[in-house]
């Protein structure tokens, strides 16, 4: 595992879905948004909006708030979205396909440029507009693309097995969908995609409806 | 959306995580666990451990730890896991499929007893066990088994109507993996579900390693 910290991982976390709020005044042709619209469209403190928009290293005007074109520029830079990034997805089950066909990724500068299955009817063919290859190819693979980012959805017991070969090829970050903790060295980022967590917060707020938490 | 605010929310996002570590312990056959050993394995810091399973009221005992199991119904209990939750599925896509079949689910008392959509081809078939039925009978269906959860993976376009069928079918609580913000009654849960928050943190993580961010 990584030893890489994030000192804001909540607010991190929270800028795609300003970003998303901001882009549609940017279409709206908004040339300034407040923090505190951001807010309630979110329903979110408007001081936590600013906090979390101050990491970026933006400041609102007071009474006018961002300039939105800025503001898109400054969460983009921030999060490294200005830039293409070609990665590979491991595992092109269910998640996987829906992954490769999810559309806000190519807003995000996340370009796929090929997937790996060991499922011969899948190899040769393409999934969203991205050719499956075959597992065994798959450090020749990022090899040739160059790609820093390998998705990853295999099942969990091959996961492992699976991190192991990417790191070999070249991968720097893995974005983890199974349910392994993947052992791997220092320098290669790991981000563990837990469907549970967002279940878990669900499920909280579903008690505290029914009155069973305070 | 619902005026629900959850006051721990990294906190409980943390629990399955640790649910998942202490469930291994107690299959291994210890009965006590620290939470220094639980944060190292997760590459956090042990005060932190220690103050998240705080919140569902368990206190860890000098040198012994957590005894095991205590630790897990007090997790189990705090997050509603230890009741079954009958839950529909809405748009069986590829991501709604891969979501379908998330055996981790099961162990969270969450139970798919229907899905919906709108594909013909799909209809009357099941998908990892979960009948199909059709998209024109999620208000009858939701009624007939009581479901309290709804998991929307329908397009994003859809999603705001969609929502709005299952609110008047009487679901107290959905699970949003749409782009769609929905605008719902208060007393309805509304937890929504951005794959993007996830390949935020990798991003920033891969921009420290590049040295492009402190």
């Amino acid at each position: 595992m990584a030893k890489i910290k994030i000192a804001y991982a909540p607010s991190v976390r929270r800028l795609p879905s300003y970003l998303h709020i901001i882009r549609q005044a940017q279409r709206a042709g908004d040339y300034y948004i407040s923090g505190t619209i951001i807010a309630n469209e979110l329903n979110l403190e408007p001081i936590q909006v600013r906090k979390d928009l101050a990491i970026t290293g933006i400041i609102g005007k007071p009474k006018k708030g961002y300039p939105v074109e800025a503001l898109v520029k400054a969460i983009e830079h921030y999060l490294g979205w200005d830039e293409i990034h070609e990665a590979v997805l491991v595992g092109a089950g269910n998640l996987g396909s829906a992954l490769l066909g999810y559309q806000e990724f190519q807003l995000h500068g996340l370009h796929f440029v090929a997937a790996f299955d060991t499922d011969p009817s899948k190899i040769g063919k393409q999934v969203h507009g991205v050719p499956i290859f075959s597992m065994d190819s798959v450090e020749e693979g990022i090899k040739t693309y160059k790609a820093q980012i390998a998705v990853l959805t295999v099942p969990s017991p091959m996961a492992q097995a699976t991190a192991e070969i990417l790191v070999r090829a070249g991968v720097s970050s893995i974005w983890n969908f199974t349910n392994t903790k993947l052992k791997v060295g220092e320098d290669i980022v790991v981000q563990r995609e837990d469907l549970s967590s967002g279940y878990a917060l669900l499920s909280v707020m579903l008690q505290k409806v029914k009155g069973r938490l305070d």
